[in-house]
């Protein structure tokens, strides 16, 4: 028989490997502390399930339009008039199965097979793995510790010098380090794109749970910007998986046929209950008042048993930090204090080939007695380990 | 600013956009009576619901394993040794966003840029339009009402002397006629992809829905033969966006690796009532015997509204009739259906770019009264048209 695709050949998501190895370890019986994933242990606002369990009860869930039932779209759109004063019109919006699918979509809209796009180490190496596995040449642009991790117009020019690039992914917050663009250093990056004619695609997933950080979306500086977000994250709705993309106009149309074919439509439970979301303020700000209050706790915490090398993130809820004191190779060390300490822990390969084995990400999403103990196991964890 | 991409110029799904037409006038008052898609009229059975409903009532709704739940994966398994008597283990198991989702992961799995895949005509247009943007060449194998629109294996093994192939996506029952291949049919079509290496990838969509004629997986004559299958149709939860493959051990690791990138995971809401669905074959039967009574009115009703040339349909809830009597192109006639009568069908161009152009599909998935009613607006509309 044919064997498997070239193309098929991606890296695994390490930290969802290290997540499932948990799970296993936690039906087994054995108390887990979970750190590894972007998730918030906030349930789902109570009002948006309350609103789903009574469309439950109506019956039936159908397919509904395949850039999401207009309702949502809307709303959505409005979400960008309340919160950063643009005027974004529905038909620009499209409704997708989580962030995940945005990206599929907006990289075969927009790219072709063997076209160049860049993407920043580290980064969510989803980016990576979703543009090779679709026949796209990755191009990475290595930021460092020293630079907060994030990308200069220099260095987007310098890589579109050397080799012509597409597109750019960006996200501000970053993942895996939580560090932002300034207001000025994104006009700056949206401007070269445009100069250039590469398309900015931007990850503004975390927008939402920042502290103390100006929030500006790209699509103030770009109309040709593709700014994709979720409601995984500050919504707490990782499980149904629903995110968005707000495109350019021309690009509507083609995003529908696509995902009318790839997708048919985006889940109508879901899809209903992201919308009731919208009013859950409330208890969604007493969620993120709780992230606050972890990441102030890590901030003192982490320094204390040993781990010091890491910037304060802007917005998110991870911490990314130097592990290379401790160990060579963070994926090693993740499964290490999974087995031995019950901590389930992001290891930095996921987000960077050469230097991510320096580095282990931190989830500060969870409820804060599981941080605290979190922090008590590896802090054990560490001072039983000789390098 | 760059263009669009050339591989995202797809056909958009013309019945989607008729089913969001469709929509659209009924959210501003009109009736309308929906025979353009594939959805069943039941609501998801209500056993299913409660275990949805006392799901939200504990609250996270989160991030599964990649390739979906444990007790998913094992229950889809037990399904092929109690309806096929098959042994299929839960690792070959992986529970996707829909069949949508599933292709998409086969496709990327199995197949490189620039190769050739076969698909029969008229067929599912999803097929040739996903592995079109995927950057692969269809090569179309086209069926007739003659021969029942099934692919023959000498037809296969012509195309593939002609140009290589490396897949061939078949389904049974097919998609928009409702023929099945006979056992002895499929068997040699399976032998003869396993001679020349050809991966054969079977929708098996509308297995559960089947009146009289014998129901045999491909699985039973390839180890290696990617099966597609979905919550969608049998078990009423299309707006649920969940289905599943099975695939061949060795594909496993890869199939989790992309859909950890892809998708992260599938909706867990929809996973867990996706299990209970297994347990409501009582009301799902119910359900099926309505669509066989819809079947026999409508063998018996189109003819007398002048609707003669179909096949009855072995299975799945369509009818695929030449309306070549009463229009030259069938989106315009599907267009002026919908706008003059209120009854929204899919044109056959969907499924066939050559002889679609004469064909309509009805769905007969919907409720007895309005299937009769959606009959007797298109006898009036006939009735008024003048070729």
């Amino acid at each position: 028989m044919t064997p498997l695709s070239r193309r098929s050949i991606v890296d695994p998501f390490h930290a969802i490997d290290i997540m499932s190895e948990a799970l296993k370890l936690e039906r087994s019986g054995r108390s887990i502390i979970h750190l590894a994933i972007g998730q918030p242990g906030a349930p789902t606002p109570q009002r948006a399930r309350i609103v789903a369990s009574e469309t439950l009860h109506h019956g039936r869930i159908g397919y509904t339009e395949a850039l999401g039932i207009p309702a949502l779209r809307t709303r959505i759109a409005h979400h960008y008039q309340q919160q950063y004063g643009l005027e974004i019109s529905p038909e620009r919006v499209a409704v997708t199965t989580g962030s995940s699918a945005a990206f599929t979509l907006a990289f075969l809209a927009l790219f072709d097979v063997d076209d160049c796009v860049a993407i920043p180490t580290p980064g969510y190496p989803a980016y990576r793995n979703i543009l090779k596995t679709l026949g796209l040449n990755v191009v990475e642009i290595p930021t460092t510790h020293d630079t907060r991790w994030t990308v200069t117009p220099e260095q987007i020019a310098q890589a579109h010098a050397k080799k012509p690039i597409k597109g750019i992914v960006l996200a501000s917050p970053n993942n895996p380090d939580g560090t932002m663009m300034e207001p000025d250093r994104l006009e700056a990056v949206a401007n070269c794109c445009a100069d250039h004619g590469i398309r900015l695609i931007m990850d503004e997933i975390y927008h939402g749970l920042v502290y103390d950080f100006p929030t500006i979306s790209a699509l103030k500086f770009s109309d040709d910007a593709i700014v994709i977000n979720s409601f995984s994250k500050y919504y707490c709705m990782t499980g149904w998986r629903i995110g968005w993309m707000i495109m350019p106009e021309g690009m509507a149309r083609t995003a529908e046929c696509l995902a009318q074919n790839l997708a048919l439509s985006v889940n109508e439970l879901s899809q209903i209950t992201a919308l009731a979301a919208f009013d859950a303020t409330e208890e969604l700000e007493t969620v993120k008042a709780g992230y606050a209050e972890n990441r102030q706790y890590l901030l003192k915490r982490l320094p204390e048993i040993g781990l010091t090398s890491f910037h304060p993130p802007d917005g998110g809820f991870f911490i990314y930090t130097d592990i290379s004191h401790l160990a060579d190779d963070s994926m090693i060390f993740a499964r290490d204090l999974l087995r031995k300490a019950g901590v389930s822990v992001a290891p930095g390969i996921d987000f960077d080939h050469c230097q991510g084995s320096k580095y282990i990400r931190l989830s500060f999403a969870g409820k804060k007695d599981d941080i605290e103990e979190g922090c008590q196991r590896i802090a054990d964890f560490i001072a039983k380990r000789v390098k």
